[in-house]
């Protein structure tokens, strides 16, 4: 692997932009290339083996072009993709958004009460609770389904009467009244953060995933090398499989600055 | 064709129960065989080609379960499946959900304001402002996609804080202020159609197409001579495609009884 190759990410959608938006923050050297797995959204309705095959089709484009590591911006295809990826690309370092925040939130000792929210797949699956459970048996894990919150924050609906509203009806329900930790299970909800720290107005750790994981990426490539060592020449990349211009006026608000979108159909 | 044969009636989900409902409400000596094709939705996602060949099988399906007459309980299926259902089951009555509509809004003359809301893509396919300017060109149609309403009825927000902030963010947008009538164009809307009322709080017609299509269905079997003479003996049927209890759950708010659902895989 080259330390100036570019960073592989990829999302069914718009969701991973919070996540390329936080690696470059962070690493502002790095290049990326982006997929929007956008023709086969959302993958919570698809079966497994489905977006299994999306993945993998996905990671071979990213790896055709030139990506040291790929970084899975996407709840479900990292509950359901990952190890088989891990598999299929064995020499490259592939990352998701689930272990970095499990591994964040179990760090330490003692009881404590952590509530995650994600759409509806990503906490049927039980995924983050199972996986801090393995870890710290002690922890109790709130789980629930706020499946309003993706499709609200894709409308637009940010810092207003409407989502105040939204997320008073989900965060103010029992399970979420006593947590210490809230983990944000959807690479859509960084863009709520805000207003979710104000609605809930006690002072727990909001755990952004996006951050979390920017995070992960960043301490892994530095070593094994793998950090750009000067300000890549190339702009970032951005693909998606099936072009709306809704698409992308969503697109700019979550990547916080304007995307050149090119459709590559890579199946 | 057999008068006591039922009704076949299908959608990719849950919204075509309020048509099924108005319906029986409206023929309650009338039996249905309804078809939800969950593990497919939503359409609105879908390529044309598709939603085409589903609504195909599930036609096939409902003529085995013989049915003397369908009705497309779905917008995205009514605009883009119709035409070729119709050629394929040419001796079967078909209703799809946005002809009757049209025709009730077009009757009479004069110019006045329509509105539509639906999904994105229902409102994208233009296909209410097509076809009523086709039949009166005088007639204002203002036209706005409202894609959270959906989402939100299938969570249960129904009269609630959360659904009047929704509503009054969209319908207290400027198209919205001055039409004359509004087209509810998803099956999901007439579950909210007293909120909607007490928020636009001008006297204007609010058109329900679950009970616009369950008339027109009425009167053209009964000039056909297909109504039921006798209350049916046996109960309703409703299949789907995949089963979730969230599924279930939901439907038993939209049909405003318990359902009981029977899997069938029929592809």
């Amino acid at each position: 692997m080259q330390a100036n190759a570019p960073i592989g990410v990829f999302d069914s959608g718009i969701g991973g932009l919070t996540v390329a938006r936080a690696l470059l923050d962070l690493l502002p050297e790095e290049r990326l290339v982006y997929y929007g797995d956008t023709a086969h959204l959302p993958y919570g309705d698809k079966s497994e083996a489905a977006i299994r095959s999306y993945a993998h089709g996905i990671v071979a484009f990213l790896r055709e072009q030139g990506c040291k590591a790929v970084v899975i911006a996407c709840n479900t295809a990292s509950a359901v993709a990952y190890d088989s990826l891990k598999s299929e690309f064995p020499d490259l370092p592939i990352y998701n958004v689930i272990d970095p925040v499990v591994e964040y939130v179990t760090l330490g000792d003692g009881e404590k009460a952590v509530g995650v929210i994600g759409t509806r797949t990503t906490i049927k699956s039980d995924i983050y609770r199972r996986k801090i459970k393995e870890i710290r048996r002690l922890i109790k894990v709130n789980s629930m389904a706020t499946p309003l919150l993706a499709p609200m924050v894709e409308e637009g609906f940010l810092n207003n009467a409407v989502s105040e509203e939204v997320l008073k009806e989900y965060l103010w329900r029992k399970p979420m009244l006593k947590v210490d930790q809230l983990i944000l299970g959807c690479t859509h909800y960084p863009l709520l953060i805000d207003q979710i720290r104000k609605v809930i107005s006690r002072d727990i750790e909001i755990v952004d995933s996006a951050h979390v994981v920017a995070k992960k990426v960043a301490v892994h490539l530095e070593s094994e090398n793998l950090l750009n060592q000067k300000k890549a020449s190339l702009k970032s990349a951005f693909f998606l499989s099936d072009y709306t211009p809704v698409f992308e006026a969503n697109a700019n608000r979550f990547f916080g600055e304007k995307v050149t979108w090119i459709e590559r159909n890579i199946w």
